[in-house]
């Protein structure tokens, strides 16, 4: 299978999703799948044509996590799980510091690796079937990585209770907790996320950039820092021509033009 | 306008309230009003007869943020920009630093640098008419420095998903998320916040003090680092007259008589 | 009253549950009580039949924070009230630490350093009569060490609440904010308790040791370092009989056979 295959691309208005297509291995990150994934989001980084990312899966499970059979036929290699593990620790980073918002879209069941996909991304819209869990503790390998991105959504308490249970939450209790943005009707996840990613798709490009940067780092500063932080950014990005277009727009009442559009 | 009729001052019993009182300018936060913000804040800091503040706002809007109209005509002013946000970041950070717990009292519509303004203040109680956005994005102008108290207040992904779509929030989505305390019916809200402050009101104001300089002191910090600065604040705290008195009274099952009140 | 009977030790099949045991005292943290807590969690990191640690309580009253009568009596002792607080962030600290998860069962009212306990545990299962307060503030003594294991809980808004009103805050509520996993019915809470301490005793207790350490450290890493260490920490996880096993036993789609149970 090339990477191709196993991550489709669909470009839509500004929209591009992308589909994790490896169903019969239940969309596992193999070192394969996260190499491909990688690279696509390498590419989105500087692709023009892409506004807003959504990251979809095919099939009945988003995403299982890593793929324990490679694993298992490597067990004896530390290298090859540092590899690992450090490959899929620098994809969930390339998606934090994509300079485009990334909108999970998450149908059937996102588990270990693939419920840090989830909590990677910048929102998640998920179908009321769709469930999560972190069951590392299940197989003895602890969901170490995964719960960097899970502590970074959800409190504490309801983080180590996943963790230490492995047990499988539903969608209505990850919205409850702060892992995902919204649930819908099946039927309706693909209206939803759509209309989701136009509505961030009609922004000024250069306007989400500053602003997804600015978010992630302010998050780890200080009050003082961040402040004196972020004043420099928005003061730096009122010198823009689509900060300058966009409040004469409005001030005019009439549909900003935007020069990264 | 003077800064004494932009924004007026009501002492009752130890509460202050502070109201913006720039309607016809849907009390936006010009240079002007930054300003006399930020001097009414001093201002309370050293006032004996303020234990709480109550930031409250005249007519149907909250706070709209920015001044729109103002930024335009300083477009080719990086200085003016800067001078802008940094004193608009400074009396964020008053509200934080003031000696005294301040309340948001919100009805109508907190936008941008208004919905920061409620995300900044210790607690905030809403008219369930209340909205919230963060909708810098919609012209151009990332809501770069409201994302500062914003992501402090709610988790990620729903601050994410306030930012990139500048939507808005309605009351009771604001309260699940965490931007407000309460939600209550507008005609309950003056009630509401009142007997909210007036049981602030009725504590030491020297415990409130240490307590909420304390409180965003130790968040910075790491768990070791918190314990041992709140373990010397605790001991600290317990040799002030004020502590002494409230053990003793509630030994002897008797109302304190605080000396700071 | 001899620490053995301040605190009682029961132990099920990896489960051990402590419990205060001094309700005509309000089971208070006195400077006896936190060092009987403080000796049983050395014990218990080291104890190969313990996996999993309950915290509970026996009589109305969860824990009423410090013992108020035995501070009046040292009113004029600095020394001891910062080896009083110094003793109490030691015990919570050393739940956090603990190498096994802890469970608080909290049946009744915990209030101040009591709250402070059932947020420092990792996990926290009320019946629906509990209670929580952080009520520092209405003897002058502001909850400045509760605060820190509170503000790691909740969101600051929740937090602040508790702090500055003193009051008290339903179970119902408590799941809310995050300061509890769940609620049930009084008459449940030993069944629900028993059956979450048993889903977690039932996995590797070296691969629980393994997560729960690195929880939370990485939580107060910033990203790119939490996720340089988690790689690690997953890489060498995979060393351990426990993760090949567990990985092997679920290719097999058998129950896995953990060294360490």
């Amino acid at each position: 299978m090339t990477a191709e295959e196993m991550i489709t691309v669909a470009k839509d208005n500004g929209i591009t999703t992308l589909t994790l297509n490896q169903p019969e291995n239940r969309n596992s990150l193999s070192m394969a799948m996260l190499q491909a994934l990688s690279d696509q989001l390498e590419e989105r980084a500087g692709d023009a044509e892409t506004r807003v990312v959504v990251l979809a899966a095919s099939g009945r499970v988003f995403c299982a996590g890593h793929d324990l059979k490679e694993i298992r036929g490597q067990l004896d290699s530390h290298q090859f799980q540092l590899d690992l593990f450090n490959l899929c620790s620098k994809v969930m980073q390339q998606i934090v510091n994509l300079p485009k918002p990334v909108i999970a879209r998450v149908a059937g069941v996102a588990t270990a690796a693939g419920c840090q996909l989830v909590a990677s991304c910048d929102l998640a819209v998920a179908a009321d079937t769709a469930r999560f869990a972190t069951p590392g503790v299940n197989i003895g390998l602890f969901c170490s990585t995964p719960m960097v991105a899970l502590s970074r959504n959800v409190s504490r308490k309801h983080a180590m209770e996943m963790l230490l249970t492995g047990e499988m939450v539903s969608a209505h209790r990850a919205e409850q907790i702060g892992l995902v943005n919204r649930v819908v009707d099946e039927q309706a996840l693909d209206e939803t996320v759509h209309h989701l990613a136009a509505t961030i798709a009609s922004k000024s490009g250069h306007t989400l950039q500053i602003g997804k940067e600015a978010f992630y780092q302010q998050l780890e500063m200080g009050l003082t820092e961040a402040y004196d932080f972020t004043s420099e950014v928005m003061a730096k990005n009122m010198q823009a021509a689509d900060a300058q277009e966009g409040i004469c727009a409005f001030l005019d009442k009439r549909k900003p033009d935007w020069k990264d559009k």
